[in-house]
């Protein structure tokens, strides 16, 4: 008799008054001090006790400022990028406060040099006792660009072809001690065997960097690598490099479908098929009733200013939506531009005749996360049938407030998944790419 | 009636296996667990528990490799360099399991960007509730600029010209985010007054940053600036910037004229001749007895192997010493190179009739940092003459074995100088900058 699949889950994020979700900070119950430890401590504390795999801060580098070509409408009303601190000294605390939560965050691989991010994982990872993930982003947006530099911002095959050259540098790093190399025979006074710690010599076209690391091999050896699907060059740098990858799909027949194309990509890249795990976003409304969550959820939507949605929009798609009438439907809008920056939009309004305020409304209310309203046996039914039909391996639960989201969702649901065999009912031995049915940390 | 002096206290750490000692991670007995956060946490504590105002870690970007031309002698006997893992994520554990500690860490000019050193920044001192403090290095050593690319390492006049910019922007961008700009009216759903904060446009020789920082203004408004102190151009740059002044003086009379030198320098740069509080590095061995104290000192400084004193200091000094004889007099060294590369070790042999292998075994043993060996009485006597003489603003306290050092010190020699009204018997309010009794986070 096979053992039912065991979901994994991960507590999503940002150091901000925002995540998926833009109604977080407007919680009428209550304050929500993102910017004080105590907010991350208990967050983090809570994942814990629900045994999730890892939270997981999602990262930007940039007030937003597309909308009304302003950064005026997304600081007034709060968009998602109207604040975010580096995730990486909170998730330092956090390691504090934890002991087997896995801890990730966003590095990108624009911005930033392999020496340094690779310093940062590896000493997360040892701090944390082998907890580190980082989900690699290459950073497409302008106003990231001229916060850097006023140099162009590389196109989108060149910041895939600078993330895979960043990517072999910081492994080259991460290999550069031997398991072995540290000795530590106070006695005799010999630190490390020399002879296990290597240059690294790296000379590309983006890199050169002598090595080795400064720091010796981490538990993990190197964080577990997390990837958001994307677009093409972005898919095949996923299939050679990705651990875990996020997806945001609305349904479960897109879930699946996205699922399928990973593994075939997997497959075509070498790697076994289920050499990654794909973790679903969802956001949960749990209530004691059916009646109760769907209070909830509307509560929460009744916060979301349509404009708040459009200007994140407008960051993510990289567009101006500032100039459009927020009444008129979403078909009825002419596709001047040549960017096709109306695509974002029309993805979201389905038959087209939603108003744009409507689109942005429902673009503020999640960024597209699938909500899961119900009961708590509800949920876990859900959950459930989304892994058993083969759509995912695990969540990526996104809060609609915070911390009530998480308290909510490790209270009611996750006992009963545990009850069903379908949740860790203890974290395991091992690292976090150990609880996660992945592979080894090298190559 | 005036008040006397009270002395201000930072606690000395790198993240590795040896601080200024070498003989750290060969403590007789016990381990120390230098890669743990445990190890970090608890010092921390103890830190907190003695109302120091700060614990700060050095950093440096690559293991030394000038001894030889090799890493092999630095790697096998556990040098300076030999492993520094990344601090801010430390920094980060520490906040979670203090409440008072400021926290300090070195950050480079050379191998960072200002966007990204200004959100480190600002996330820990927001996340620790004002307690951030950064020092500014510029980092010097070749093997740093071989991790970064292979373009020459700058000169050293250039990489001041760098930080100077550099600085500029990081302020800017701490700048960029009135005190009020976050309004956080939850029920009118406005996060912030967009006119309150700011582009900052930064266009010049080394950086171009447009800005705002993603963050809202810090209780610090900026992290404390550290600085150590340097040569000609460093001292200009220090004297424009500085807050705190690191220095590492062999006795009472250099301390004082370096101080005096100190406060020239800032008032011929328009700040108060007290502007930056000078700390000065000591490393306290504490007995019962005076024979207890230097029974300690000795069993440190049998576990100097004199090689490890010179693979440091040939990186500290950017030159080769590995060639010369071990039992030679310095001396009888002749200075057959044009860098004066001998002058290093000159400065650590007096007379110059040690031999190359007592020199080695000086700078092993603490970096010239000058030790403070007696009863509880007789370090508080020294500590409090240093103070009275002008001298000192505080000490550098700096570990000979860790967490022992801190222990003896926060345990025995900070009651007995509370007890005399010369160090702070509890945290004031306030932030760390406050509590240094320096000016605003603001220019």
């Amino acid at each position: 008799m096979t053992q039912p699949k065991q979901m994994h889950f991960c507590g999503f994020l940002v150091a901000g008054p925002v995540v998926h979700s833009h109604a977080i900070w407007r919680n009428p119950a209550h304050e929500t001090p993102f910017l004080s430890l105590a907010h991350y401590a208990g967050i983090a504390r809570t994942l814990e006790r629900g045994v999730f795999d890892f939270v997981f801060f999602a990262d930007r580098l940039a007030i937003a400022d597309r909308y009304g070509d302003s950064h005026e409408m997304g600081l007034r009303l709060g968009d998602q990028d109207a604040t975010r601190m580096d995730p990486l000294p909170i998730l330092g605390a956090m390691a504090a406060v934890t002991s087997r939560l896995g801890l990730g965050a966003t590095r990108s691989t624009t911005y930033d040099a392999p020496f340094n991010v690779a310093r940062e994982f590896a000493t997360l990872d040892h701090i944390s006792g082998g907890r580190a993930a980082w989900n690699v982003v290459t950073s497409m947006n302008d106003g990231e660009a001229l916060n850097f530099g006023d140099v162009p911002h590389l196109s989108h095959d060149e910041r895939y072809d600078r993330a895979d050259e960043f990517m072999e540098v910081a492994f080259k790093l991460w290999d550069s001690w031997d398991d072995d190399a540290l000795v530590l025979d106070r006695a005799a006074g010999v630190y490390a065997d020399p002879s296990k710690v290597h240059y690294v010599n790296h000379r590309g076209k983006w890199f050169q960097s002598r090595g080795p690391l400064n720091i010796p091999h981490s538990p993990q050896g190197r964080p577990v690598v997390i990837q958001a699907g994307s677009s093409g060059r972005g898919k095949a740098f996923a299939a050679r490099w990705t651990e875990v990858i996020f997806a945001l799909q609305p349904n479960m027949t897109r879930m699946a479908a996205f699922t399928k194309d990973v593994r075939a990509a997997l497959e075509a890249a070498g790697r076994a098929p289920d050499a990654a795990k794909v973790m679903m976003a969802v956001m949960p409304f749990v209530g004691a009733t059916r009646a109760e969550a769907e209070a909830k959820r509307d509560l929460h939507d009744s916060l979301i200013d349509p404009r708040v949605g459009l200007s994140t929009l407008a960051a993510h798609a990289n567009a101006d939506f500032g100039a459009l009438p927020l009444d008129a439907a979403v078909n009825e809008i002419a596709d001047t531009g040549s960017q096709g920056n109306l695509a974002a939009l029309r993805s979201i309004a389905g038959d087209g005749s939603m108003t744009i305020a409507e689109a942005g409304r429902i673009y503020g209310r999640g960024v597209m996360c699938p909500r899961l309203v119900g009961t708590a046996e509800d949920i876990a039914d859900e959950l459930i049938a989304i892994v058993d039909s083969g759509a995912a391996d695990g969540f990526v639960v996104s809060p609609a407030f915070l911390p009530d989201t998480f308290d909510d969702f490790v209270d009611k649901v996750v006992p009963l998944l545990q009850a069903r065999g379908r949740a860790a009912a203890a974290y395991g031995e091992g690292t976090l790419r150990d609880r996660l049915g992945l592979a080894g940390g090298r190559e």
